[in-house]
Parts: structure tokens; C-alpha cells; sequence
């Protein structure tokens, strides 16, 4: 393996890192939140003393990236990135424990959502502006972010490949770094666009900002303890529908504007997602609207919590654990599901859904008719069957993890025992698809800091592996890819 | 397709059934119950009626059978059988709904065991040797034993593939004939073995059968409300340990009537399944030593749920819903493996778990050394690509499946809401994996009559798809299978 480039990349990432620890030290200034302020400059420091003798004396002797160094490298960097980026929280007492503060910033950069915290309104601004920020960072990627400002290397589609979501990255642009900078700009438009659309409502400057980043990570992080129930109706139905648009794929926004409509049109994942939020949204208006007496209402509770869930963003409206079971049923398989591949959102991802049925069907067909020829299509091209071979590989590893999780949860004494279950199902489902609240002692109203340190640090690299699709953390985790032969 | 042969098949079976209902109608005699006797009888006629001129009119022009016709055979076969089954319950008066009656015949046949009787005690002698009967002949499969009894057709294997659990059944000498009457020769020694040794011990010449059938089939239904709490721990140790053995692959047994001990020895899924049995009971052992204040106790309910479970039979001695949160997950984990393949019981089946982790283990490695060759080996032997991706596609298809049948249970109003995503997801795992039992509403102390008529039709369905590993089921249901080119 080549370890000087692995390092080497690490190193820049954490000078990124540094880089972005600037705007929450900024903003613990402008609030005058001194602690907060000094936590982010050690922090800064720390970033940058690592970071710089890794970048400038660790120059790699050949450029060549592969497959597995791609993967190495987004693994490290962002358990790197998470070491580091949990300092803030203990230097400034805010989350005094070490565990606590590494799970809340990896749920914050894996855009997870799911937090340790009692109280969020009793945070500096700064901490609050940081935990946010760290959804907006990690929902496109920091190694993205990399590629699309200082890359020189023709190899880092693979980087992109095992930081992006879903099945396969096109190349949207013959070269990784103009993919990647086009990816950023999308978001960084969209982004401002809501956080403007936000500030005209009945948000201040701050708080526009910090739920425009957790919409554009599809993250979660509130600032109140009631998450978006507080704000206006306007608030609500804006993030509803971001929550939405930051979970489809991005590769779609780019035919847009190449004007290319009739791909768009034909794209089949765009179609389905569609239907599934259409769909779950009318079934449980049905269902919630004695609840609220009001239709306005329950669409409008119910079509927050469809995008919040399927988009695996995780703010809430409303203590859908209270929901009835249909409703509650409904949530939990859209928890399983998640987003479009390409987008910001975590979960199994939709096109990995379509290509399973795909090949059922194509399965079925053959049983009935051995000698057919069958391929399975997707927007009216044939996929290929190591795309296939790589989807069913990636259910069965999916099953075994999420079931794994599960177990190592059910072991832990701390939690509460009626509904320990279903708490447990839906801590392991929320963490590994990156979406935040579930069900039970996990529900919208509460959060994780009941669990034990073992059952955190199970949960923290739940999240890293549903972010970056299992394999990446695997192979860095597994001796054998350490030791040379 | 040859439609003539699937008919005749299916008067066969019919014929096969109504010789077995003449067991139950002679039970009923003999404890002198007319109405349970007078139902046997009318049901007997029916098969017979509708046996005799599917059998003898509709002779096949040519006896070629496929793998096609294999499935829907065994399909509609057993949707006839428990169709025909079910009529004893209604016609006594004894399970009044034909819906539940069916519920409950497809559930004895399937060998589930799940109920719908609040009390099963004040049923007559015949209808629980029926109830018990249909586990045993549902345990091997009818037509395994049509094929070991009247079969000349050398394309029968494809039925015993169709029926048998598991990714792929061997031929264990040349002829499927010869195969299905030595599978069915260790059934029938291994449950007169157990019933004489149950009938040495606190149970009666009638108790002792009825759970032998129970147990040889891996089935669950019992003749008491508390399962089998109330016989003495020598009864609950036997059946333990005859579980266990029901659970394995029978081929195995065929290796140790051979002598060839090396072979067995070698198979991996044995040592996997004594490993999984070991190590759950400690585990849960340990963890419920609390509740019954003494190692020999907790030990024999450990080990006896265990059994139960992981051999999907669904008998208990204690009512392990109440048992402590980790005790849960591992039953709750063994629902969703289930037993060996080639044995009686239910469930996804240790063999392909085994595959699922070789094959995750290959796609790592490759990942890592992308010019290495790798094959997935088991017992020393290559598995063949079209096995691994028979066993993924099997997950893909039994994951959707599942969620399915939760998502449509949690649309019943009539499920207790308290606990109701557990019920609901406990419920589909139990039906599916033919085990019985699940936690809260349809724990062990509970039963399934809750549920309204539609989820108990999709259940009987479920615990259909489950028994014969979904694929028959869906090809006879679809209907481009029955209309010509």
C-alpha cells in the first residue's frame, strides 16, 4: 500500500478541518462566548500540528491512488476528522465526556442527527453553530470538498466513489475534480437558497443558517429541545421541502442544468421516490388527521416527518413515537429505505431497492422460462451484473451489521427494559442509515444518552459505516490490510 | 405446461391425505367423540371425492415433469391440503371461522405452531392428534412422501428440491425415490424413538405421540395453555435435545448410517449450529440465573428455548417474554437463522448465513487484492456462483417479503397498541420462519386470534412462502404462469 499518500491526504483533510474551525470561532466571538471561542482555537491548533507535517514532510513518491487506498483514506480521515473534531465539546465543558462528545460529532459529521444531549438550548452558540456545521460538512464530504479545490490527481474517483452514497458515482465530467466541484456548487447554491428562504421567515440570521446546514446534510441537529415544532408553519413546509430536494441525486440537478430533460424524466429512482413520498404521506395524513382534527395539520406533520425520515434528516414536527402503529409502521420501513443514491442522504438508498426488485423479477422470470434471455434495466440501460453481484452483497453485509448492532444494544443493562425492544431495533436502524430519532426511549422527544460508553462506541461506528457504505471502515479496521507481504 | 401431471399430482396428494385422516378419525373413536369422528369422516369423503377423479381421470399423457411444474405441484398441493385440512375444525364446531381453522391447519401443516385458540385445552382427543398430526406430515413434506411411497418418475427430484428446506437438496443415492424413503425411514425411527421415551416418562400413550409429532416436525402446537410447562423436566430435557436433532440436516444422519464419520465431521453447518446452540445458552443462562435462583433451572429453560427457537418449533417451559432484554435479542437474532438446511425446521437457514459471511468475506478480500481469485468453499468443496447468487437473491426476496407482511399487520387496527411495532414485527418473523411464538401480544402465554380475518390470511400466506422458501408460492401466483404462449 501506499501509506505516504494515505497520510498525506489525511493531513490535508485536517488542514481543511482547521480551515472550517474558523467560522464556529468567528461565531463564538460575535456572540462573546470566550470559552467557546478559546476551545475552537486550541482545536484549530491542534488540527493544523497535525495536519501540516503530514502534508509538507510526508510528499507521497507517486501519485497513483487505487481502489483500496481510496477507501483507506476516507475511512481514516474521517475517524481522524471526528478525533478532532470532538474537542471542542470537551475544552469547553459543554460535553465534558470524551464518548459523549465523539458520538455527538460523529453523528454530526455522518449527518446522523441522534444526540447525547438533554438540553441543546443551554449550548454557546458557537457549539451549537459547530455541530451543525459538521452536518453540512459531512453530508457532501470533506475528501469531496478536497477534490473540488486542490486536486491534481487523476486517480481520486475512487475517493469520490467510497465517499459519495449509492451504488456507483457517474462521472457527471471526464475529470473527478470537476465532478466534485460541480457537486459543491449545487450544494453550496442550494444551501444559500434555503438559508435565505429560512431568514425571511421567522428565523433570525443564526438560526437560518444553522437549520439550513442540518437540511442541506440531511443531519438533524436542532438548537430547541422540540426540534422544529417551535417555529412557523412556513419554517416547517420550507425544510419540508429542502429536506426533500437534498435527497434526491444530485446527478440530477446536474442534467437540469444541462437542460437534458428528458434524462431527468426517465431517471426511474426520481420517479419512485416521488411515489413512496406521495404515498406514505396520504396514508398517514388518513391515519394521524383525528390526531389533529385539522387536514392542514396532519399533512402538513405528516409531510415532515416523510421527508424528514425517508431523507434520513431526522428533525421533527411532532412526537411521531405517539403516532398510531400504521403511521409508526409506515416510518420505520422508510427508516430501512432512505434516500436517493448521490444525494446527502443515508440509509440502503432507493436504487439499490429497485435493482433487488429488478432482479427478483428477473429471477422469477427465469424459474418460468429457463431458456429467456433476461437483463435487468434501469433508466433503459442494462446494469451490469457486478453492479448486481455488488447490491445483493451489499443487503446481506447491510442484514448482518444492522443485526449485529442490534444484539450488542440489547446487551446494554441501561436500557430502559419496557420497550427495550423496539428502542434498540430502532437505535440500530436509525444510527447505521444516519437518521436520528426512532422509536421508544429513542423517540423525537428524547435522545441517546442513556446508553452505556460500549453501546456508543457500537453506535458511533454504526453511523461511520452506514455513512460510508460499510466497506471502507471494514477494510481499514481489518488487519490484514496493514500488513505487507 | 403440463397440466395434466400437476392435476394428477394433486389427486394424489389429496388421496395420500385422506388415508392419513383415517389416524385422527380412529383417535376419535376410540375416545368416543361422534362429532370430532363424524367430521373426520365427511372430510375424508372430500378428499376422497375430490382425490379419486384428479387421479384417475386425468392420467398425464406424458410423464415429464420440470422444475417449473415441481413448484407449482408442491404450491398448489399444499394450498389443497390445507384447504381440505381445515374442514375437521369447522365441521366439529371446534374452531367455528373457516379462516381461523385454516390459520390454524396451515399453520400445524407449515409447522409453525402459531394458534388462534385461547384455549386449547378444551379440545377434543381427535382435533389435537389432528392439530399435532399436521406438524408431522407437514415436517417432511407430503409429497416426499408420495415420491418415497407410489413415485416411478425419475424427474421427482425437482419436487423434493421444491419441498425439502435449504439452497439445494442432494440426491443422496441415484433415485429421488430412494432418497425421499430414507429421509422418511430416519423420520419415522427418530419419532418412535422419542415417543417411546416420552411415554417412559410423565406422559401418557397419547401426550407422548402427539408431542413426538410436534417435535419431529419442529412444529409447536401443544395440548396445554402453558406449552410445555407443566410436564416434569425429564419430558422437557427429551425434547430439548430431540429438537436439537430435528433441527439438523438429515443428510447427515445418512453419512452416520454409512459410517462415512469423516464426512460428518466436516460439515461446517453442524459445527456452526452446536456452536450457536452453545453459546446462546450460556449467554442466556447467565443472564436469566436471577430469575430462578438456581444454575439447574435456568439452565434447562435456557437450553429448552433455545432449542425451540433455533429449531423453529416453538414448544416453551417459560414464558420468555418476560425474560431480560438480552435474553430477547439472542431469541429474537436465532427466529431470524433458524436450522440447518435439509431438516425439518423453518427459518432462513444456517447454510445460507454461513454462505452470506463467506461470500462478504470474498468481496472484502477482492476488494483489498483486486488480482487475487477467490471462490467461496464449504466443507472442503467450491460453491458454485449460481448457489451464492441464489442465496443473495434468496435474502433479497426474504427481507422485502418480511417487511411486507410487517408493514400490512401494522395496518390492523385490532393489535394492541401498546408494544404494537414489536407484536407486529415478532409476528411476521414467527410466521415466516414457521416458528410460532414471538414477544408481547403474540408472546409465548399468548396467541395470534387478535388479528383481523385480511392479516390472518396474509400470515397463513407467510407461514406458506416460509415453509416452502417462497419461490413455489409466488410462481403459482403469478399469473403469467398460467397462460399460454
Amino acid at each position: 500500500m501506499n501509506y505516504r499518500i494515505v497520510f498525506n491526504l489525511i493531513g490535508k483533510v485536517l488542514l481543511v478541518e482547521a480551515a472550517l474551525l474558523l467560522l464556529p470561532l468567528v461565531t463564538s466571538l460575535v456572540y462573546a462566548e470566550y470559552m467557546g471561542a478559546a476551545s475552537f482555537a486550541i482545536t484549530f491548533a491542534v488540527a493544523l500540528g497535525l495536519g501540516l507535517p503530514l502534508t509538507f514532510f510526508l510528499k507521497p513518491r507517486q501519485q497513483a491512488l487505487y481502489a483500496k487506498e481510496g477507501m483507506i483514506v476516507t475511512a481514516l480521515a474521517w475517524i481522524m476528522m471526528s478525533l478532532v473534531g470532538a474537542l471542542p465539546f470537551v475544552i469547553s465543558r459543554e460535553i465534558p465526556s470524551f464518548i459523549d462528545a465523539l458520538f455527538e460529532i460523529v453523528s454530526g459529521f455522518t449527518t446522523t442527527g441522534a444526540s447525547i444531549l438533554n438540553d441543546v438550548e443551554c449550548l454557546s452558540h458557537g457549539i451549537l453553530f459547530w455541530r451543525s456545521f459538521s452536518h453540512w460538512i459531512g453530508g457532501m464530504g470533506v475528501l469531496v470538498f478536497l477534490l473540488a479545490v486542490v486536486n491534481r490527481n487523476n486517480r481520486s474517483m475512487h475517493i469520490l466513489r467510497a465517499e459519495m452514497p449509492g451504488p456507483s458515482v457517474d462521472k457527471l465530467v471526464p475529470k473527478a475534480k470537476n465532478t466534485a466541484l460541480f457537486l459543491y456548487a449545487i450544494y453550496v447554491v442550494m444551501t444559500v437558497v434555503l438559508a435565505i428562504m429560512l431568514w425571511c421567515g421567522d428565523m433570525n440570521f443564526f438560526e437560518a443558517i444553522v437549520h439550513a446546514f442540518g437540511t442541506a446534510g440531511t443531519g438533524g441537529f436542532g438548537i430547541t429541545n422540540s426540534s422544529l415544532g417551535a417555529y412557523s408553519s412556513y419554517s416547517q413546509w420550507v425544510i419540508t421541502v429542502f429536506m426533500l430536494l437534498f435527497g434526491i441525486n444530485f446527478n440530477l440537478y446536474f442534467l437540469l442544468v444541462l437542460g437534458k430533460f428528458t434524462s431527468f424524466f426517465r431517471n426511474r429512482e426520481f420517479w419512485v421516490y416521488v411515489g413512496v413520498v406521495i404515498v406514505s404521506v396520504g396514508i398517514i395524513t388518513a391515519n394521524i388527521y383525528s390526531l389533529y382534527g385539522n387536514f392542514a395539520t396532519a399533512l402538513k406533520h405528516s409531510s415532515f416527518q416523510v421527508a424528514s425520515i425517508m431523507s434520513t434528516t431526522g428533525y421533527s414536527t411532532a412526537d411521531f413515537d405517539q403516532w398510531p402503529t400504521i403511521s409508526k409502521g409506515i416510518l420505520f420501513i422508510l427508516m430501512m429505505i432512505g434516500g436517493c443514491a448521490g444525494s446527502t442522504s443515508g440509509g440502503f438508498k432507493l436504487t439499490r431497492v429497485i435493482i433487488l426488485f429488478k432482479k427478483i423479477g428477473n429471477d422469477l422470470k427465469r424459474t418460468l422460462h429457463p431458456r429467456t434471455a433476461t437483463v435487468v434495466k434501469i433508466n433503459g440501460e442494462k446494469v451490469s451484473d457486478e453492479t448486481i453481484s455488488g447490491v445483493t452483497s451489499y443487503l446481506a453485509i447491510y442484514v448482518l451489521i444492522f443485526l449485529a448492532v442490534f444484539l450488542i444494544l440489547m446487551l446494554d443493562p441501561y436500557v430502559p427494559a419496557d420497550h427495550a425492544l423496539e428502542t434498540n431495533l430502532t437505535a440500530s436502524a436509525s444510527a447505521f442509515n444516519n437518521i436520528g430519532p426512532g422509536f421508544a426511549a429513542i423517540g423525537p422527544t428524547c435522545n441517546f444518552s442513556f446508553y452505556s460508553p460500549v453501546s456508543k462506541i457500537v453506535l458511533i461506528f454504526a453511523m461511520l459505516l452506514g455513512r460510508l457504505e460499510i466497506y471502507p471502515i471494514i477494510l481499514a479496521l481489518n488487519p490484514t490490510t496493514w500488513i505487507k507481504k
